[in-house]
Order: structure tokens, then sequence, then C-alpha cells
């Protein structure tokens, strides 16, 4: 099988590459880092030339930087994936299209827990861009130019690597620091809740869609993923299980009233149960999502 | 109050001109059909150059020719709001803009009555288009580059004047011909639901939005309008009372498979609670929407 990853440079992309390339899958990879900017001219209907039966599309602007630059937001998240499935329509034929969104596509006012059929009502530009982005993926499906399949993915922790700018950034931090012996900064009260899975659960998601029956999805293409519902105390209570007291001492709690605001709108809770029917599986608890971590980047 | 109604030329935007024109405002009117085309470049920069304190966005390719010319749909319904919402961004000024959008963004499966908070699931290329306009009014007004509200119309119904070939014509021209002492055929059986609103209640809809108080509307900028759920049957015995049993008489029987598949997939209720908190009103029984078009058309 011919497969198509754009982005595959991130963690998420990376990961996924080497996942198929063991399993023996023949693989394209693309990334704006490496010269392969959807968001130029072109770009699409050259990669998409090679006719790969399965296109993974994982390229984006992340959050803050499409809050930042309002323009490149559109234009990468929006354009860019448009451009993409128009070169796929130009190409006339009909590959499985796996697309990353959100849970950014939610926004308050939440409920306590997300169901499938609510409205998303996006807070931030990001948000904004996924949601419309799965407005074409399921008409561009309907109208048979391509059979697509939208996954909106967890907040993904614990991230490997090292420390990054985004808000979310410390749900990962507060892990991954005190495992290597690091301190962490906690911006956020413990009572926290949000929605969680492991970068493994993530590359799992991306290759069950890859290989579903779309015929289930009728005209909703797009799917919440399943994740794990985790506090700030739940997380450290499952840092405390593999590396102690000690790591857990590493955690120093400064807050951060621009932080809480940020995250305070974010949702803490799915019933992703179209996912979970059609098969996609997660991790259980937080614990077993450290465990991931532990497996997968410390071994 | 300087006003533009763009989309002047359609039977909504003519009868809110007038109505806009007895109350004094100063109207600038723009439709493609009179020469100003909003998907050609420069014309939304041109008609925004007046500052206008409310911007009316009517215009639209209809949901029949949205699914005929895919390209054309996403041309003017997507690619022209978005011209327009950038001409405003680019002004740098903050005006009202009330978008039209439609029901037609809800699509099967859908439950017996559609509540604030479902999500869209649009069925046709129309209904992604407004869903997708829907969310980029909500982010440029969360961003306060304008100051939008979306309202989602019911079918306008009785539509005056001749007959056109929207699927949705039947439900205006089983009441319509009938009063003119002509025959109208009726292709779906008379238990099929829909929601209806005069062009009466729709014009007080634009009004009551242009001056809504945006501040209460959050990040949900886009609102159900509310309407009249009412079944043929219900249609059919309003025009027993203002035409008799002569005026019924002039239904034409004659199901047709096709028109019966796309109305099946055509929501029959709403719970349109947040408009009705917000002031908003339309009949409240089908009788009183044969009342308005008596009064307002054939008086």
């Amino acid at each position: 099988m011919r497969v198509l990853i754009l982005g595959a440079a991130g963690m998420i992309g990376r990961k996924l590459a080497e996942r198929l390339s063991r399993e023996g899958e023949q693989l394209i990879l693309a990334d704006a880092a490496t010269g392969d900017d959807l968001a130029r001219p072109g770009t699409a209907e050259r990669l998409v030339t090679a006719r790969p039966d399965v296109i993974f599309h994982l390229a984006a602007v992340v959050s803050g930087e499409a809050e930042a630059d309002f323009d490149k937001g559109y234009g990468v998240n929006l354009d860019a994936t448009r451009s993409l499935f128009e070169a796929i329509r130009a190409a006339e034929y009909r590959p499985r299209v796996v697309f990353s969104s959100s849970i950014a596509v939610f926004g308050p006012p939440l409920p306590d827990s997300i169901g499938d059929d609510l409205a998303p009502t996006p807070a931030t530009s990001y948000g904004t861009q996924k949601a419309m982005a799965e407005l074409l993926l399921s008409d561009y499906s309907r109208r048979g130019f391509l059979d697509g399949v939208g996954i909106r993915l967890p907040t993904i922790c614990v991230r490997p690597g090292s420390p990054n700018l985004a808000a979310s950034g410390f749900f990962s931090s507060i892990i991954r620091e005190p495992l290597n012996g690091e301190e962490a900064v906690l911006p956020v009260p413990e009572s926290t809740r949000h929605w969680f899975a492991s970068p493994r659960a993530a590359v799992g998601f991306l290759v069950h869609a890859a290989a579903l029956d779309s015929s289930a999805l009728g005209t909703r293409r797009c799917l919440t993923m399943p994740g794990v519902s985790a506090t700030v105390a739940d997380q450290i209570a499952a840092l405390r299980v593999v590396g102690g007291d000690e790591a857990v001492a590493r955690i120093r709690r400064e807050p951060d009233e621009t932080v809480m605001r940020i995250v305070s709108g974010w949702p803490g809770n799915f019933d992703a149960r179209r996912a979970l029917e059609l098969g996609f599986r997660a991790e259980s608890s937080f614990d077993e999502i450290v465990g991931v971590y532990v497996e997968d980047e410390l071994a």
C-alpha cells in the first residue's frame, strides 16, 4: 500500500512513519520543514501525482501560532487543506484521507461530558480552522471526491523531547521533566481536568482510521477520539507510582492567571461513543499513559 | 445609519430594503445581478469604503445551484463571504454584520426537535458552505474584526412571485397558486413536516439582528431562528380557511420519489430557545403565515 504522510516531521508524523515502515508500507514523507509546504501552489498536486492509497494529513500550524498569526493559520490550516482536497479531486481518484482534527473545535460553554452531537463552538482560530476543515472533509467525501475520516485528537501526553511554549505544554512537562531529574512548573490548580491520550494511542487512531469501513460513518466523517479524562492531581498520582515522592517534589507550583484562563476554556471530558463503537481504543487511565511514556521513551 | 445590503435584488433583500427605506435609513444596495459581484476581486473592498454601520450579507448561490456547480457554490457562499470579512478587517472598523445562514446546516440523522447545541451535519454543499461561513463569522467577531450575528432562516413561505425550481418550491406553490386560481403540484405526502416563517418575519429577524446587543452572544454568534413547525396537512388546512374547498381542489397530488428523498433529509422542528430569549419572533401558526401572504401580497 502506498501511503503519503503530510506533516511527517512532527512528533506524531515521525512515530506514524516508524510504525508503518515496520509494517512494510511504501511511504512518501512530506513536511514543510523538509521543503514540501502545502501552502505553496503546486505542492499538493505534485504529492498527489503518485496516487497514494492513503493520505494522512497531519500538517498544521499549532494553536498558539494560529492565534498569533491570523493569516498564516488560515493559510495553512484551512487553505492548504483545501488545496490538498482540490488536488485529489483534480486527480480523479478516491483515496482514504485521514485528517487530524482536534478537541479544540469545542469551546465554552461546555457540558461536563461532551457527546458526539455537540456543536463545535471554537474559542480559538485554530479550532475554527479545524472545524471548517472537518466540514470540507465531510462534503468532499459525500460528493465522492475522496474518502475522508477526521479524527479529533485528545491532548497528546506525555510528549517526548524538550518543553515547548504551548499553553498545554505543562501537562507533559510535569511528568517528563521530573522523570528526567529536572524541575517542571505547574501553572494551574490540581483540580484542572483535561482529556488525554498517549502518542502511541494517537498513532493507533490514525492507523485504525486508515483501515476503517467508511460506509459506517454516513455523512458524519469526523469523530472525537477516546481518551482519558484526568485531573492534574491524577497526573501527579501517576507520576508518584513511577517516580516516587522524589519525582513529585520536582513540580514547582507557580500559578499563572493567563494559562489558567486559557485552560479553563478547554474541554475536560468526552463521551466518545461513536469512536469506541467503531473500534478506536485509547488508554484507560493516566497510570497507563505514564507507563507508555516509560516504555516508549525511557526504555 | 448607513446600511449596506448585499443580495439586495433577492426577494428578502428587496423587502428588507423597502422596510429600511421607509424607516429613513441611508441604504447602499448591492447585488451580483446589478453588477456588484462579491466573488469578483475588489468588489467587497469598494463596497466597504463607505464604512456602513450595518452590513446585511444575504448574497448566496442557492442550494440546488451549489449542488450542481460545486466550484461556484464554494466561490460565492464561502470565498466571497470571506472576501467581505477580509475587506472589513482591512478597513479597520467594526460594523455589525448580519449574515443569513440556513437550517440547511443540519442534516440526517436528526432528532425530532433540534436544539441550539446540535452539531451541524450538512447534507448538501450549500449547507456546508453556510456552516463554514458561520464559523468564520464567529472567529472574526471573537478577534474583534467585525461584530457578527448569523441567523439561520427557516424555509420562507409563502414566497411571492412565480414558481421556482427549488426542491422546496412546492411549500409555497401549494398556497400561492391555488389562491391565484391556478393549479399546484404536491410531490410529497401530507405528513411531511417542515419549518417555516413568512418573508415579513424573515425581514423582522434581520432588522432585530442588526440592533441586537451582541455581548449576549458570547462566542456563539449564530442562532437558529424561530418558526412554525407544520405538516403539509397543516398547510392545506390553512389554505382552506382562506380559499375554501375550491382552492384546496387546485392541489394536484403527484408523488415524486426524488423530491421525497430530498425533503426527508430536511429538519422539521426546532427548539429555537436562544433566539426566542433574545427577542426574535416568528408567526405562531401556519394560518398566520398564510394571513401574512394575503395581507402583504394580495391586498
